[in-house]
């Protein structure tokens, strides 16, 4: 869904909706500077473009230097999954994505979060992909079956799950690697994007840093792949 | 051949194959130092160019500085992968790929299979994509420590594999799941494309058919990240 022009950008924004980036013209002057220093304060991705290429995106004719994308998928709240997770005899279960901006990758995370029976999956409003077509089409459709929560910081969950009897895992590079851990209780995996992995801070706020066993020289797996692998331990040990 | 992309051409230097020479783009920054350091280590030609020249040269348009031109990619033969097998304490571990056309899927395949320590991967002339620059691209330079062999049809394959000993899965929805299994001794897993999977034909060669628990509404993974808890679950196993 595109919204045009200034003040209906700007309501948009305000209203707290969920939107996937915001397209404003490059040394385009007046309110849009109070247009991103807003969007900057909800963690909405602004990305600077041509005028042309705003003209060619607009439906109305009247974008005004300023087009906000948003989509209709609707989030849940990280308390939606908690509740999901308290109802399953074997522990809830839970995936936090850091840093996911590829939509691959995080249609992957859906995919394979649906498959191994996780009861949700958090994703951040700035530095991860939304919920868009592409994201939804990639999951293979386990997008409109998995609670999806989008929030401004994932310090805010990682404290929620804690709260909540989780253990909160980073799944990155470390000493301890997924098979001597007990996944049986209330399991939080936090997962990194391709590139950088789970950040430094993340990994701070979390209870354990855990790894996959690598054999090979190549130094890592795909995100989506180690989150199989890990996700699957979870759910094998709790069989 | 040419080879793009900074992790590939790191990998594809280190794996001691034939390279003609590196074309790098002057003033480039970041890992490229370490790439130019390996090429002097390893006595590969490193030309500079400017950025237009590599963009020119460039056939996936994600060259990140950095293209090798190299001979052809070298098959090997199952014979070599099965006495790679025989070396292992715990037996061999190949993987086969049935259809998988996608060079994105054989990629992240070649990927997983390099991490979970795979002795090799056989792929077949017709219905699968041969290991080409887009593939070793995505396999983040794994094609380039990995035994691939390339043979016109599975069927031998699977033979000389049941007379070395080894037990023959066809990776695929079934009856049996892959936590009942016995993985310590030498196995094989084929897995098939995005599409069909593991064609019937195929599976009527294989010693079992097994599959990964499925918790969701969707009704299965994505071939890399299916083979992933597979060939993680035999890693599991033989620790």
């Amino acid at each position: 869904m595109k919204t045009e022009g200034r003040n209906a950008v700007l309501e948009l924004i305000r209203s707290g909706r969920n939107i996937d980036k915001i397209l404003m013209e490059k040394g385009g002057k007046g309110s849009l500077s109070v247009i991103f220093a807003e969007a900057r304060k909800q963690g909405v991705r602004v990305q600077y473009a041509e005028k042309a290429a705003l003209d060619k995106e607009s439906e109305s004719g009247r974008h005004q230097g300023v087009i906000a994308f948003s989509t209709d998928y609707e989030y849940y709240e990280v308390e939606d999954i908690i509740a999901a997770g308290s109802g399953e005899d074997n522990g809830g279960f839970v995936i936090l994505c850091d840093g996911v901006e590829d939509v691959h990758n995080l249609g992957s995370i859906l995919r394979v979060a649906e498959c191994a029976g996780a009861n949700g999956v958090v994703i951040t409003k700035a530095g991860c992909a939304p919920v868009n077509e592409s994201v939804i089409r990639i999951s293979a459709g386990a997008a409109e079956h998995m609670k999806v929560a989008r929030i401004a910081n994932l310090r805010t969950a990682i404290d929620q799950l804690k709260k909540n009897g989780y253990w909160v895992y980073a799944l990155e590079a470390g000493e301890e690697d997924i098979y001597s851990q007990d996944f049986t209780g209330n399991v939080a995996l936090v997962i990194g994007g391709e590139d950088c992995g789970v950040r430094k801070i993340t990994r701070s706020l979390c209870d354990k840093t855990v790894s996959l066993p690598l054999k090979g020289r190549v130094n890592s797996l795909n995100a989506s792949v180690a989150l199989g692998v890990a996700a699957y331990e979870v759910l094998r040990q709790r069989r």
